[in-house]
């Protein structure tokens, strides 16, 4: 008779502990900051991790830093690649350049030039192509056949995963015996990162999901249990409006206590309070969080909160309010 | 033949050891910050003191909470009183909360909404006069003649002095070797402050005055030997329109090795690069020693350079570009 043994999906807490090890010296340990005048609001207390003061202003470079270190020197020459015009693409040209190899990164050719000029900064040879996923993928695969780079993709990836585990990992050990734990998800790499490390370092602690109400896919995938696409997302919180992939959503499912949803208004009126507050710029998408603690505030009153401010690349010539 | 004794005017670096004693338990040890980007485009390697993260959103705090501490119990029964419509307000208000006493602030009756909430949001009591300096201080005058209030006033005062010195000191103590440290200059205060510090345990460490050059009278008094008041100034660093005082000018005469000015597009310029690349909201009067080192790049190219982001305390709903 055959042994049962338990499958496994994703990476795990000892792949967070080995992606610490690697990123250790190429990431900031962040700050937690607390505030309080946002806690008499909240009417907790949050320890916010401020991801937007990592590297290339966002908690995606620990994920593009784990992949990207974690090659082997025969597939590191070939150099990494990816298809994003978000802060993974920034993430992924750093974490290249530190490693001395190359980055390229498929872009729409329709990008905002801050986006543009952002991975230009870091060194990333972009490539244009039409802004439709197939044209995405297309090119892409073409440059991995050419050049033998290796795809790092954006969220749907155990190493990756590993990399965003860190950032919780630090917050627990700074914060520690937190209720809960409260992380955006757009495609689900921070927030699986953060149910392993909990899941190994803080067991009592529950994390929470935070989504648009505008771009809810993982909230409606978590409770019917199927992958549900996004679709026609409609939200300010623009990192947010992925899908999540396979991996991410099984994680989700086995580790994750709740998802809640926020409304529009209250994510903008999240993210001005912390800009006036904590003096820190945050994107939209890192104000999820706070806005959903906001909202459901019966869930959070009284609580030891940790918030995760997931990155702070906004286009300061918008306004917002 | 009597004794030629050195005449000491204002405080030197023992009151600064015993300001930061005496303020521990309130105030926050702001974080001390560095940028690999804004290092680049200033060709010098940044110390950022972020004291827009300190309570109150300024430095002000420290000085308040300094003199506020500093009154023997009887005085401090009869409160506290002063006249300002800035972050010395709100700071005074919040330094006596702690104390547990009365902090009466007289402001004029035109002071914008925000700042007037803010007084109030830390239990200020205010009260309204006609926006003159002869009426704020009659008003002032009256209210101290009736309450035995001790007046702290915002900057020309040892025990205020003190209080700022201990935000230079932490920089100190957190970036060692600075070749120097560049300071706003309002009334003078901080860098009246960060020249007892520094004196003390740095003196190797030069200290460089930052103003707007349109409002250059600190620039004038410090060329000219003699104290030349504010006239008309015209500058977007609201923070530092204000006219030295006698003990803060001499004190900068003494250990300020040199002032410089900054245009208002630097200084706009300087404000949206701490915003963008470090993630901090600032204020623009904070943003103005970031502006000297940037226009006056020769002076400072090279060397380890300590600046003080003095303040965060912007109204979010105006537009700076």
């Amino acid at each position: 008779m055959p042994l049962e043994l338990p499958i496994r999906i994703g990476p795990a807490y000892d792949d967070a502990l080995c992606a610490r090890e690697r990123i250790k010296p190429f990431v900031k340990r962040t700050p937690v900051m607390t505030s309080e005048s946002l806690n008499r609001i909240a009417r907790a207390e949050l320890f916010f991790k401020c991801e937007n003061l990592q590297k290339v202003g966002a908690f995606k470079f620990r994920g593009a830093c784990n992949a990207t270190f974690a090659l082997s020197d025969d597939e590191a020459k070939r150099g990494v690649a990816t298809h994003s015009s978000g802060n993974h693409a920034a993430a992924l040209a750093l974490a290249a350049k530190l490693r001395g190899i190359s980055a390229t990164i498929v872009m729409p050719k329709n990008s905002s030039t801050v986006k543009i000029e952002a991975v230009k900064s870091y060194g990333g040879d972009i490539v244009f192509c039409e802004p439709t996923l197939q044209a995405r993928e297309e090119t892409l695969n073409a440059i991995v056949k050419r050049t033998g780079a290796t795809f790092i993709p954006p969220y749907n990836h155990c190493l990756v995963i590993a990399g965003q585990a860190t950032a919780t990992l630090e917050l627990l050990e700074d914060a520690p015996e937190l209720d809960c734990v409260v992380v955006p998800i757009g495609g689900g790499g921070l927030i699986s990162g953060a149910a392993i490390a909990t899941a190994g370092k803080s067991p009592s602690t529950k994390v929470i999901g935070a989504e648009p109400k505008n771009a809810d896919d993982a909230y409606r995938s978590f409770k019917s249990g199927k992958l549900v696409p996004q679709t026609a997302p409609d939200t300010i919180a623009d990192g947010l409006r992925t899908s999540l992939g396979n991996i991410t959503f099984s994680i989700i499912r086995r580790y994750v206590a709740d998802i809640f949803t926020a409304k529009e208004e209250t994510i903008v009126q999240a993210m001005k309070l912390v800009w006036e507050r904590m003096k820190l710029v945050i994107e939209p998408s890192a104000a999820v969080p706070l806005a959903v603690v906001l909202e459901r505030n019966a869930a959070f009153a009284g609580k030891r909160v940790g918030v995760i401010l997931s990155g702070g690349n906004v286009d300061l010539s918008k306004r917002f309010w």
